[in-house]
């Protein structure tokens, strides 16, 4: 998956020491911007002067030029690709962990925004790995890295080619596919999530495709009170994680 | 509160649809960039011109030096400027209406993706109003109706200039003041949230301001396993509000 010798340059101070912290990334170095020195980036320079990482202290210019995005907080960081994780590796570890599996499969999110607000969220909830398509779908971009907080230097990402193929391999491990419909007919809340599930949310325009839907155990949606609108996937897929997060909470102290 | 003769410029299908449909402002101008015209707009335009609204086809250079925004595809609408509800008048309607009171008080959030996204969950699972303090609060602008996906241009929106003030004067209608805070010790999958509630969010660096914060009946926290990560503050209300969704449908299905 990776490819040697290729660089990506995160950028914000949340991505960047999480990209530190998890160790998982080798990095290159560490650009900052010279008026935008905050305790907060102080701190980071620490950390990074501790790990041997060059800091370059360079213009605003020259920082926007090299990370070519505009929210960057006046820090960026020259790292390698972002390191996916095999599927079989992570069923593996399913076996040794005490906890009930939690997996989110996303299908169709195209917007690196919900893509790091699902990632975030997944984070907080403890989702064991998410399963992200190579096509049609937003990829685990700087961009993403950012949205989520730095929660993507952290997660388990598996980029799979054929999403219902890994669905497949997935129920023959005992996993349970539940997809996030907003027509289907069982609010989540009436339904019993405390098995090992995978979750499965879509994209806001076009939801789940069909042939991953057919290939679905259940359907759940997440009641609407009002007519027109409807809920942004990222607020769906963060309400659908922690009503299974709440459900466990409640079997395990039964 | 509203200034006559000011204009804001909405964009995005969402945010003009909405206005359009809601009948809440005047709608002075719709211009359209006139390579972007989809079937979406087409059904839009025929929306207008039902209201004898002005349709202006122009280039997209022109739609770009109007709307001041990006993200506009390729459309915006001259309207009068937002419609703020008054507090008095809202509380008046709880007594005609058979559902307990849910209110939303933001404090902090600067954000106006973030204002956008809790006013769109917030618009899904039927608020009564929306409660955003005058300073260190992003307003309801055309972005944070774009952020809303329209749902802004629906949902009552009370603008204050003393959060406290207010609490004070929901306290006095017996409504209990929820504050959503991380460091609480009682996770709100666990408390009774049935009772007319204000629930207050935070913003994500600064959380609840301290003032607002002992004013509060109860503090509330959502749960997260992972050490470093916290929710972001949409995805914290989403949780929050559908929680109280949930328990209060279970109440009436009893």
């Amino acid at each position: 998956m990776q490819r040697i010798g290729d660089t990506e340059h995160l950028y914000g101070i949340h991505a960047v020491r999480e990209a530190l912290m998890a160790g998982r990334r080798r990095i290159h170095q560490i650009y900052i911007s010279e008026k935008r020195i905050s305790q907060r980036i102080r701190k980071l320079i620490a950390l990074a002067e501790s790990s041997r990482i060059p800091v370059r202290y360079v213009s605003s210019e020259t920082i926007r030029s090299i990370l070519k995005a505009d929210k960057h907080q006046g820090i960026g960081a020259e790292v390698s690709p972002y390191p996916f994780v095999d599927l079989n590796r992570l069923l593996v570890t399913f076996k040794e962990d005490a906890d009930v599996p939690l997996l989110l499969l996303l299908d169709n999110i195209v917007d690196p925004q919900n893509m790091g607000g699902l990632i975030r969220t997944a984070s907080c909830v403890g989702v064991n790995g998410v399963v992200i398509p190579k096509d049609r779908s937003a990829s685990p971009t700087p961009t993403v890295s950012r949205a989520s907080a730095g929660a993507l230097e952290h997660i388990s990402i598996i980029q799979v080619a054929n999403l219902v193929r890994t669905i497949r391999t997935l129920k023959e491990k005992g996993i349970w596919i539940m997809g996030l419909d907003r027509a289907a007919d069982n609010p989540i809340f009436f339904s019993d999530v405390t098995g090992p599930i995978a979750l499965v949310v879509g994209g806001e325009e076009k939801g789940i495709r069909s042939l991953v839907r057919q290939n679905c155990d259940m359907l759940v949606s997440i009641p609407q009170t009002g007519g027109i609108d409807s809920l942004n996937a990222s607020a769906a897929g963060a309400v659908a994680m922690y009503e299974i997060y709440r459900q466990r909470q409640l079997t395990k102290a039964k």
